[in-house]
């Protein structure tokens, strides 16, 4: 794996990193779901993580390795979702300056949410843009030579790829070796480092990807052997609405992932709803890709040992109540 | 503690038997809950118990102790709750037919998961009976003769309350000791066997019980030095709808808990709605009472360290879409 952007040993240092400051998120098993799926399943429920997502793992793995310099400057974001968050404390956590820039029509909940994680933590904001007229990569550009920030991107990134493969690291080492692991797909950033380790810890696994219908890209590029670039999709998965893989991402799901599988958002709602309702726990549309492929079919597993990670539970609760009592 | 219906000695021999069949359930944190109370708050999840509650831990103790000649006739219970599950799903695992006396118009969702639970086991049904015109007494008495089945009661019976205490005892295994433990109370089957599993590994501990304030019998009998029966209370924690408190749980209360507070239903939904958004789980409302008296500060435990049983997630998803969208 030399060539690929991480290695082992880059996951088993952020699992240094992350000790003590991560939730080592619980492993649940539900009969039911073994049951459907005809197969011994492990649920690790990141949804139970800091700020309710993976996404905490590989943002403070990368900020803990800022240089001084770095830190006295602070770090820049852009992101409307969970890794806008999962700065945002990391930031706070390490005494750094946090500028997160969201869209100025962005939900208040998250605006709210993630100022709240800068609370205390001087020289930390969001800066608003109007999406229709402002580019915000020049913002970011001006703002990071200003103020001598960094920027931290939400994927395509070695200390952010091997933050995020600690939850597979985890899994893992809690459940033995497994026949085949399940991760949602976004931009690539968890499942690259998730494939990393869980190829380490289980030689022979086969690890599969989830990506929701309408936004199959990481599927196209490993068709066509290139990263292909989709428009953004239209689908309430809105963590895995990226329009194409990383630079350093994608080479990593050539070379460790099996395939990828999508998934209606029908069965994303349905799986949301088994969750709630026979595993007691609120996961948010993204976070459902990897079960809704074992437990609506998409993929076969009857006998095996299966990991799923569930990536997160962030959802506007009037939406979920939405979702919850849909048919 | 020699003259109260359990040891602490019967709290050890039940977890003997629950090792391996129950789930040993995830103690979460959270540090919203931890900034709000100004305490160390763990959460003993219980509603990631198999069938949703802590029941199953009292009613597999109970049946598991059943002789040759009881596992023959089989177990009888009435219930229409989480007891009837609990029930029905221990005696499917232990090979013996269980009979559930249900009213007639208890929820659908209710009679189907009751008959899931009793799936593949002979001899095994649901009994319904109509609340208005035919005693259920007389129903389970003619049918215990008959069958020669054996009733466990939701709660006051020694093997019940000891099997509920383990859940007390899993949690102070995992936090070592801890100043106040809150427990929500029904007929006192889970306080009673919590309490004395508490004051066995961390003397000193204060335990409070919770009740809604539409039915705070137990708080009453407290008072008054005797067991008070009041009318079936209006609360949504249906789950505390009881009467009165156990002649075998209420000795222990008495002995061993410190105080008895309140929470209006209110506060259980605020609550219900903090688990939901801040800690991604389903609670249902009974489950709620514990966190509410922390969370909503009618308990104070600045700078204690303080463990809550989150009693149970069985609550019906269109119910619960209305708690998480209402005001």
């Amino acid at each position: 794996m030399n060539d690929l952007a991480i290695t082992p040993a880059d996951i088993e240092a952020a699992a240094q990193r992350l000790h003590g400051v991560a939730h080592r998120t619980p492993v649940l098993t539900s009969h039911t779901a073994n049951t459907r799926a005809g197969a011994q399943v492990f649920f690790k429920c990141e949804n139970f993580q800091r700020m309710g997502a993976f996404k905490f793992r590989g943002a403070y793995n990368a900020l803990a390795q800022f240089t001084p310099e770095q830190r006295l400057g602070g770090v820049i974001a852009f992101s409307s979702g969970n890794h806008a968050q999962a700065i945002a404390l990391s930031a706070r956590l390490l005494g750094m300056p946090s500028v997160i820039v969201m869209p100025a029509d962005s939900p208040a909940a998250k605006l709210a949410a993630t100022r709240e994680y800068q609370q205390g933590q001087a020289h930390s904001e969001v800066v608003l843009y109007d999406r229709y007229t402002q580019d915000r990569e020049a913002i970011g550009r001006q703002l990071a030579a200003e103020r001598g920030m960094t920027l931290i991107p939400p994927y395509d990134h070695p200390h952010v790829m091997a933050g995020q493969g600690t939850a597979a690291a985890e899994l893992l080492a809690e459940t033995g070796a497994l026949d085949l692991l399940l991760v949602c797909v976004g931009g690539g950033g968890l499942i690259s480092g998730c494939a990393v380790a869980a190829h380490q810890q289980s030689p022979g696994i086969q690890v599969i990807g989830v990506e929701p219908e309408a936004g199959n890209d990481t599927q196209q590029s490993l068709a066509r052997g290139e990263i292909v670039h989709i428009d953004t999709p239209k689908t309430i998965a809105d963590g895995a609405q990226t329009q194409r893989s990383g630079d350093l991402t994608f080479p990593v799901i050539q070379r460790l992932v099996k395939g990828i599988v999508t998934v209606s958002d029908a069965q994303l709602v349905r799986t949301m709803k088994f969750f709630a309702e026979r595993m007691k726990m609120v996961v948010e549309p993204t976070g459902c890709l990897g079960a809704a492929a074992l437990l609506e079919g998409v993929v076969q597993a009857r006998g095996q040992r299966v990991g799923v990670i569930v990536s997160g539970g962030n959802v506007d609760m009037a939406r979920y109540a939405d979702f919850l009592s849909s048919d």
